[in-house]
Formats: C-alpha cells, structure tokens, sequence
C-alpha cells in the first residue's frame, strides 16, 4: 500500500463538506470528471488543475446514462486500484468514486436537456449520449462545487456542451478546456484504445494522419470543406477502418457544417476501428 | 423614497457577490423566488425567510419561459414599485430583478427536462411550463446560491417538481415549502387573482369550498375517490366557473391518481373563473 495513495471517497455528503471546508480556508478546489481507466490524457488534467488549485477532486464514474443500449457499458474498463496508483504522483488529490445507487437512486428523473450545440455529429450518432453527459457533469458541480472543472478538448463537441450548459443555467463554475495529449505516433489518448487488438492499433493511427491532412490542404490554400472532406475520406477508407461515423469541418463554435472555410474550423472525426468507436479532432487557425 | 427599502440588485454576477461575500461572514442566506406582483403569499415566504435567515433575496422575474403562446404573459402584472414597498416591512432582504436579456442571452438554449412527478395535471394541461419552471428555477439556484430556498404549497405540483430536482441534480439547497395564505372567504392568495371581476371573485371561492366539502367526505368515511370527485365537479359546475381544467385526488409524493383513499392523498384543483386560471389544493392526513 503506497502511503501517498489519494484519499479515496464514497460519500456524496462527505465530498460536499470536504470541499466547503477547504474552501472555508481560503483553498481553491479543481475538479476533474472521469469514467477512470486513467491515461496520460487524464493526468494532464489533474497536473494542470494542481498547478492553478490547492486540492483536487478527481471522480471516477462510468455513468450508465451516457451510454446506449448496443454501447459498452459492461466492458467499459474499471481500474479503480491502478486509477488511485497512477494518482499518487499528485498532491493533494481526493478521489470520488460514488455508487451508482447513490447518483441514481430510485425515483430520479430529471435530466438536463443539452444546448443546440450538442445536436449535430456526436447528437446524431449518439442520441441520449449528451443528455446523459449534460446530467452527470452538473450533478457533479453539485456534489463537487469546485472553482475550476478540467475537461479533455479530446471530447471537443462534448466540452462544448458542457460550456454552454454551465453558461445557459448560470452554474458557478470556471471551465478550462486541455489540449489533446497523443501517443508518439499521433493516436489521441483514449480509455477505449485498450479495446485495440494489435492491427487495429496500427490502423487507428490513420485517424490523426487525416487530420494532418487536412490541415495541410487548408495551409496551402484549400477553401472548399468538401475537396478536404473527400480526401480524409480517401484516406481512412484507404487504411480500412471499419466504418466512418462522420468527418467533418464545422465552425468551433457552434458546430455548424462549414462550406467554405473563411475563419477558424474544427476537424472533427469518428471512426470504427474493429469494434471500437474512436474520435479525434482538431481546431485549425489558419 | 422610503430609505427602508430593499436594495436593489440587477446585476447576475453582483448578486452573486453578495451572497457570496455574506457567507463568508457566517451568514445564512435565504431565497425567495417570485414573478412580483407580490400579496400576503408571498409576504408569508420572505417572513418565513427573515426568522431563519440572516439575510434574504427575493428575485422579482416574470420568465417567459414558463408561459405557453396562448397564455398571460403579455398582461401578467408588474408591479415593481409596490412590491418594493411591501418588502420595507423586512430587513435584511435585496431583491434581485434582472433583465430577460441577461438571465436568457441570444444563444441559450439548455434546459432542464422536468422529474415525472411533473408529468400529469399541470404537466397536461401546460406541456412545456414545468420546464420552464425547473430551468429558471436552477438558474436561481446558481444566481443567488442561498441555503435554503422558500415556495408556496399554492403550486403544489412546481413544488413536488422543484423537490425532485434538487434531489435528482444534487442540487446544494434545502427546499422548504410554506402553507397557501388565503382570504378571509378562503380563495387562495394569487397574483392572478387581481384579474377577476367582482362576480367572478364571488364565483372563485367555489374553489376552496369545494376542498373543503371533499375534505369533508373523507372524514365522513368516503374512500371511493371518483364518489368524491363527482361531488366537487358537481359544485364548480353549480357555482357557473368557465370552465374545469381537472380536479383529482392523488399521491401526496408521486401525484399519481388514487382510485380508494388508503393514506395521505392531495386535492388539487384547476379551474377557469372568466378568463383567468385558478389553483388551488389541500393535503389530507386522515
């Protein structure tokens, strides 16, 4: 048993006094909502909140609700023990990680309904996907009120979501958005990548090469979305993922399909890499 | 100009501030939520406020939200210069009034999609005001986050609704809910109510006499609801109101209909006098 392992809470009552007491003293608190299954993506999070915080509260929970009925809830990883290990580089970290039953006991029903920007893309494949994401996170502010809530742009429709939401219902929080951390040969950071047989792991790297790509195109002079559009497809069919889910060029704000690209842009991609769904973005400012 | 008058507060973020910087001091901070047009009902809250608080907000919002196209909006009373008068009798309260463009800037567009305890009756009858309701509602919560937040048992159902989201969204606020303050001949205090003519005022205690005649046939050992609810249609029908959006008896906690009275149950009843909408209801324990 490592002595510098994070404390590790259950209660949702004893989290709120935790914080509040913290706060009493005048210490600022970051948050930082996972599902567990920590990656360097994760603790890029948790260091960035523990330069700019006095504690943190990192919470591990696979909530049900984000997930649809054909998605991987059963098999979604849980690594509580090397979780708390691999947070035991910092301090000081509290760990939440609350029973299902008690962040949905019986009777609960309300739900948030998330903003228009989560309609498009990641709203259309994954329809109750960002309801469920909208709900757990403000359930989180609440159980966690922290300052500042750290987010992956990694899930970048999803941060936007979450932006929105807290601007939209006033929630008193700061939302800080970290850069995508990569593997060396480019793979976005993911707990799904674990899914990954070996040649689907070498496949997948095609996903941050199209995006390579179509940056490339828009640097020498590309305008038109569809004639990048078309090659990425190009490219990731070439590689032979599985399926494409979409790729597309959107406004970074809103979200909207962009046409002809006359501003900033995000390069948004979800593929199929065997079974395992993969996305990846990034934001062009030409 | 009374120099007892409440401080007035337009700014989100000053209101803020103020609670914020009032905690700090060890003070208990109460809010109470109103659409102004304030009478004796809503006096009862903010004195419920004053004795267990040490300072109180009352928020003074008409929001839109929660009013369907073809209902008040438009002719719903403001009164803010009185409703200032009415609360001088208090001390400490500041009332926020914000404006429609800062509590729904261009581009908001999350909302909270209502526990089921809002499904039925008002939830029927006005099939997006709930949801207008729990979004202003925890938006409030945000604006202005007090301890404890107080509602009238007049809407009865909003209650039950705004209950269940606290609990659902772990919503940091205790929800305490105060008796329905009548008039001397019983009508339920409204801001509604200053829209009858003096007949339909005349007609509208039917309302509460009706409560009272089925309260009465409870305790007389009627358990067969629908003998009840047969008897009170017959009475609103009797005394010529316009027209009867429900009456039912229901589980106290899920508003569910009851069939034979075996326990706690609510009377609520929904009524046209004229043209304006009346509510009103009673909690029987037998």
């Amino acid at each position: 048993m490592n002595p510098q392992r994070p404390q590790l809470v259950h209660d949702l009552n004893q989290i709120r006094d935790i914080v509040r007491k913290a706060q009493s003293a005048g210490k600022k608190v970051g948050l930082v909502p996972t599902m567990g299954a920590l990656h360097q993506g994760h603790l890029s999070l948790v260091e960035q909140s523990a330069s700019q915080c006095d504690l943190t509260v990192v919470t591990i929970f696979v909530n049900p609700t984000q997930f649809a009925q054909d998605e991987d809830l059963a098999k979604y990883p849980r690594t509580l023990e090397s979780d708390l290990e691999l947070l035991s580089q910092f301090s000081p970290v509290i760990v939440l990680a609350p029973e299902a039953a008690d962040v949905y006991p019986a009777g609960s029903s309300t739900a948030v309904q998330p903003p228009d920007v989560g309609r498009l893309w990641e709203g259309e494949k994954r329809p109750d996907h960002f309801a469920g994401v909208a709900t757990i996170v403000l359930k989180l502010f609440n159980m966690v009120p922290a300052e500042i809530a750290f987010f992956g742009q990694k899930d970048y429709q999803q941060a936007c979501v979450i932006q929105q939401m807290v601007k939209d219902l006033n929630v008193p929080m700061e939302i800080q958005v970290c850069p995508i951390v990569r593997e060396p040969d480019g793979l976005a950071m993911s707990s799904r990548n674990r899914y990954l047989s070996q040649s689907e792991r070498k496949t997948a790297t095609v996903i941050s090469q199209t995006l390579e790509i179509a940056e490339q195109m828009m640097r020498e002079g590309e305008t038109e979305t569809q004639v990048i559009l078309d090659q990425c497809m190009q490219e990731l069919t070439a590689a032979h993922v599985d399926s494409i889910d979409y790729v597309t060029i959107a406004d970074p704000i809103t979200l909207e399909l962009v046409q002809t690209i006359a501003g900033p842009v995000v390069i948004l991609i979800a593929v199929y890499v065997g079974k395992t769904r993969l996305i990846d973005n990034r934001v062009i400012q030409l």
